[in-house]
């Protein structure tokens, strides 16, 4: 008579499946060692701890900030230099006629940088493909996907997303920024680097799964921040995603990491620029300075084609990558893929601009550029500067800082197909870096574009953002998704002022900018963090209301048809991953019915043989065993003393004995073992095959109530499922232990069993998980 | 060895001592009934459920932005006739000679109106006093102060508000917009008043704490925004006084709330003001419009003065506040104090005009008056109109809206010993409402207040203020905070500025916007949620660093000399609030040390007369009591089955028994019990001497695992004090059932158990607390 779960309708492919991922542990630290260490801090210690945690997130937004300016400038540089090699060899083949060849050359040069950061992706460390924001979700929600904090991993993100950039891809920088800002985070906080196998002995106290995740949360917000210039986003972020428990003082720390990230940024891209005290790059992006002097009516239109539009790319990202797991998992495949993507997409934009010719006269950009800008500001979009002249204008508008030579070079590409004081729009909108392209939709004043050619390149950046993201290269979807809904949103701010001609209803930037917002609220479905992101990054506190509305809605209407496109990569990814609450209608069923049962117990006082045994035994893979009362003589269930997890076990192995204890008649092997020893294991623990155990010792009984947790966390097995869940979401667990009226052990309940439960068309479904 | 709390320090007063406060406890629907509901449930029901939340929050959203128009309506006309009524008689006067009869006459005035708003509040709703916020903590912490949520204080707190600033009060009219912005969701979400005796049979679903407390955060938050025009401030402070447990949905329905109500005041605002479409009112205090072509450097001496200077505010309070506690208590004297405060405040006012004769020459005002704007804007602070003829201009900043008629007429005053042509600068600071002066010392250009003038009026002020919060009149110190600090932070800037003549460096408004941050931070010590609310008012993201730096400085040390106003007010009043996490120290403590033992406990099937007995004790004041193993023979601690609450047992008995059962050898009554009982019973459960029990039905047995809670949470008796403190804080629990291996209840801790530890001086201290 209850409803019972529907067998999983999505498939799944076995290789996915077999993927093993870590469950992160905001609870394990608590064994007797750890106690006693605890009961040791005094004041002044924990005074000592406090500052060392504001430390690192000081170092944290620092490091994150010269990481993002680090990106920035190698590909300001990067892609000037390609954009010189192109335009000579354009210059030549226009005058000889051949421009085919240009062609060629321009999407040879595009495939060959894109191959070498999708190689470096695909053969070094698959898991910095993508933007990384789903995997720094499943971090935050505590799943680790391994090597997803390491520092190699950190090294490969950074040159993947310089060369995919560089390479003309349809992608951005900002969402690797995320995972930057993460891994530097676990780096730093750690005091230490296992990979360079260096160790500065400091920040020992921060070796545990709570603390560091922590300050990875401060981490992925000095990412945002530092991508969008959006401090307060990118607390929200770090809270939309990750918080299971509010602090205050953690909340705290986060926006200082957050505001230390883009004001470095800030600082040095000033600097770098040759004017220190212009502090007018707060983020990677900046949307420029929106004045609120026009009005105007957002169309209830915008948020529903953004949900629809949204939802139809997540859909056919969704079938793409279905595909790209059962074909395309070879990584020269993938290599290969990634090439043909940059090929095409540099033969889409050539064609294009071919066939539009759309041009449009050189006129004053309406890009308010900052430059005067006050020393307090870090978030800052300021008056513009005197205009530069005319025939250069365009240039700045196309292709970043008029400080650098080389940008006054690469004009000539842009005035393809055009008489001259005209430039292409299409080419304008193709071949810029498309944050530029973002930006001028946005402030390029009403006229600018044409129509169809506006259309022409939603229709195909469309679908070249769709196939790009999932390649096997280091790159965002964020600012893809703006600049189509920018495109589709300019698109119909023309259409309107052809209707109302000359009215202030109808500056087309403006719908641009809702545009964007709506496309990516239908791509990425964020709700508060977006909206304030948004807001902070249109430097205009004015523009919160009408993009939570856009916002809103296109989460809802995308809602109606698929998920967000990161939900969908982590369900496609079988990551056990906890929502915020359990579905509404598993209220029926108890924590009997989801328990993993029968679990494995030790008892207090075991046999060391038994225990290495049952670690070494493959067929179970728990991680945490009850510790029930010794009762040698009965296989019976029996009251609950603690709970020891598998590493706990395995550093105790580590340890040598020291003492062979006579007590009884019982061998008692004594360990020494100090936190220390935890620490320096955490997070690598070795397998349990790397520990020897002589015969002899196998005999021995050990002490296990000295190093397990002493009161792990515990519910009745009648707790209906929502009851469970909230616990386990709340306080961070990896296990919770189900005890009968007696206190006794009937069963254990993981991540993995609560994850695999969602509320489906039908009622609830049960998922096909990923081991933990 | 291990350290032992030490006896509490601080006095207490025995009549604090004796409140008794209501914890809010947001698990307590786990009984029976409500669980066959939940399991019912089905997913078109989840969604209708999920559809009322949200009308229920625009609705909060739209009344809370109504009460602030009210408030703000009104006060300006009534203070705009008080005005009119003055100046004829000083006009009289001037004429005559006998300015000493206009200060009598303005001095009565004042007193007159401060009395009415005293004496509502003093004799018919105490707790409508002060700002409402430290109650408001309180209610999202879980501690119901009596009658906070009722419509009754609303009203007393709305007239109240409006009489103390009429009154000429150094008051603001934001803080106390919180708390009706906190009632006005606690009504509507119940849909019925209690007070009123009206029940419209809606919203049934929502009639429990946990419900009704999510209500109160979007209320509190929707309270804010109104206040400051700080929507995503608002949802930020919710966050951080409420939030145990963060909820992306609930999260994002806060947000809604917010949007809303600062979308209505802005609205009915302009449509007052006659200009529908010119929305410039997203808030009752609006800071105008920052620009950022200027620079400066925030010296560190800024927040320091913030933080010394909150500091000593605060501890003048508190001894102000102790002093009244023991010999301010009745109810007219607190009317006589408020009377007289408000006297001295004109006649201090007076004295100072006087003296200081400090005329400016009348120029044209820097305040950017809003009134182009746009119609997707609700936090526009837009682009100065024409400017108004020079000879009023004045008028305008002094007081209000050119629109109103009576505005023009109340210019004399300020005149005051002034020739023609020029005002009174003091009278200037001294006679606006707050608001108005807060922006002027914002706006006013460079050489518009003489630092001898602005001196002497922040130490004046600043005592005033000082005074006057802790009345008995409702009323914010947001604003005098902000004036204070405004105050000196411009005369610091005047300092400057005679330093380093016609630098940018100097400009004195900035300095006067970081000097009212670091004077509000010193005081009400907020983080996060006040640096999102001042860059929010002031509309630009580009203050954020700075205000964050200093808030975050005054914070420091406001810290190192004394506690927060509000956390002190808090404490005052003995409540068992709970902080974010247990002090540092207490790792030693485990749950036997600090639980309430011995519990009383009730069996499985119980006497009916026993239950009645227990409920009926006066000297126990248990709410909930853990329901144990029936096993009638022995007294002997049992197994834990359940936990049944005191107002369950209560609505049992409000029920007339259906069926006596005869069964084996008990007499059993069973009751056919509805939840629809608890709801109707909710939240103002009768006392247990209003239910007549028969001696026949007292010898009946009751089976109460009917109605119970089958699943509460335990802690074993080992844990340690953070462990329970983080298990209690992250669920918002009422009752925490110790038990010991063998699942028999040894104990329970409740909010009180908890909350009395705190890290003093010299160690663990323990408080004194009222009864919940």
């Amino acid at each position: 008579e209850l409803p019972r779960p529907y067998p999983n309708e999505i498939p799944h492919n076995e290789k996915l499946l077999s993927l093993k991922y870590e469950s992160l542990d905001y609870d394990n630290s608590e064994n007797q060692l750890f106690l006693e260490e605890e009961r040791r801090i005094n004041h002044a210690a924990f005074r000592t701890v406090e500052i060392k945690r504001w430390v690192i997130c000081a170092m944290i937004g620092i490091l994150t900030g010269l990481v993002a300016c680090f990106i920035d400038i190698v590909v300001e540089n990067l892609a000037g230099l390609k954009y010189r090699v192109v335009k000579d060899n354009i210059d030549k083949f226009t005058e000889k006629g051949g421009l085919s060849f240009s062609l060629l050359l321009w999407a040879t040069l595009n495939a060959s940088v894109v191959m070498v950061g999708s190689v470096i992706v695909a053969f070094v460390e698959p898991v910095a493909a993508g933007s990384g924001i789903p995997q720094i979700k499943c971090y935050l929600n505590g799943v680790k996907i391994p090597h997803v904090v390491r520092l190699k991993t950190l090294v490969i993100k950074v040159c993947g997303v310089i060369l995919s950039v560089v390479g003309g891809l349809a992608v951005g920088k900002e969402g690797p920024m995320i995972h930057s800002g993460a891994v530097i985070a676990a780096g730093i906080s750690q005091g230490r680097s296992t990979s360079l196998k260096r160790d500065f002995k400091i920040f020992e106290y921060f070796r545990r799964d709570t603390e560091k995740r922590d300050f990875v949360s401060a981490g992925a917000a000095a990412g945002v921040s530092a991508a969008f210039g959006a401090p307060v986003g990118g607390v929200l972020f770090s809270l939309e995603e990750g918080a299971s428990f509010w602090n205050q003082f953690l909340t705290w720390r986060i926006f200082f990491a957050s505001m230390i990230s883009t004001f470095t940024l800030n600082s040095v891209l000033s600097v770098y620029h040759g004017n220190p005290w212009d502090l007018s790059s707060p983020g990677l992006i900046n949307f420029g300075r929106f004045d609120n002097e026009t009005c105007m009516l957002t169309p209830p239109s915008f948020p529903l084609t953004g949900g629809i539009l949204g939802a139809l790319f997540n859909a056919l990202n969704y079938w793409l990558t279905m595909f790209r797991i059962r074909y395309i998992h070879r990584p020269c495949l993938q290599v290969i893929e990634a090439m043909l993507v940059a090929a095409v997409t540099a033969a889409v934009g050539f064609v294009m601009i071919y066939c539009s010719r759309d041009c449009q006269p050189i006129q004053g950009s309406s890009v308010a550029y900052p430059l005067q800008c006050c020393g307090i500001g870090v978030l800052a979009v300021c008056s513009p500067p005197t205009s530069a002249p005319t025939g250069e204008q365009p240039l700045a508008l196309l292709w970043g800082s008029p400080q650098l030579p080389l940008v006054t070079l690469s004009f000539l590409p842009f005035q393809l197909f055009c008489a001259d004081g005209e430039y292409n729009s299409m080419a304008t909108a193709f071949f810029n870096t498309p944050e530029k392209s973002v930006v001028n939709l946005f402030h390029d004043p009403p006229g600018s574009y044409n129509p169809m050619t506006l259309g022409m390149f939603t229709l195909m950046y469309f679908f070249l953002a769709c196939w790009t993201y999932g390649l096997t290269v280091s790159a965002g979807v964020f600012i893809p998704s703006l600049l189509i809904g920018a495109a589709w949103g300019r698109l119909f701010g023309i259409s309107l002022s052809y209707l109302a001609k000359g009215s202030i209803w109808a500056d087309p930037g403006k719908y641009a900018l809702m545009g964007a917002a709506a496309q990516l609220g239908g791509i990425v479905r964020m709700t508060l963090s977006l909206t304030v992101i948004m807001m902070e990054a249109t430097g205009n506190v004015t523009y919160g209301f009408p993009i939570m509305l856009v916002l809103m809605t296109a989460k809802i209407v995308g809602d109606y048809f698929v998920e967000g496109l990161y939900d969908m990569h982590i369900q496609l990814q079988s990551v056990p991953f906890l929502h915020w609450e359990a579905p509404v209608t598993s209220h029926s069923l108890t924590a009997r019915e989801v328990m993993s049962t029968p679990v494995t117990c030790l008892r207090r006082i075991e046999r060391v043989g038994t225990v290495v045994d049952i670690l070494s035994d493959t067929s179970s893979n728990h991680n945490g065993f009850p510790v029930v009362e010794s009762n040698p003589n009965t296989t019976q269930v029996a009251g609950l003393r603690g709970l020891i997890l598998r590493s706990q076990l395995i550093v105790l192995g580590l340890v040598p004995p020291q003492v062979f204890v006579e007590r009884a008649n019982l061998n008692l092997v004594q360990r020494r073992l100090k936190l220390k020893d935890f620490r320096d294991a955490y997070p690598r623990f070795p397998p349990i095959q790397s520990i020897h155990v002589s015969q002899d010792e196998r005999e021995c009984m050990i002490d296990l109530s000295e190093f397990m947790n002493p009161t792990p966390y515990t519910v009745p097995q009648e707790a209906s499922l929502p009851r469970v869940f909230k616990l386990f979401r709340a306080l961070g667990l990896r296990h919770l232990v189900v005890v009968n009226n007696h206190n006794e052990v009937v069963g254990m309940v993981t991540r993995k069993d609560l994850a695999r439960y969602r509320l489906g068309k039908e009622g609830l479904e049960e998922l096909s998980l990923a081991q933990t």
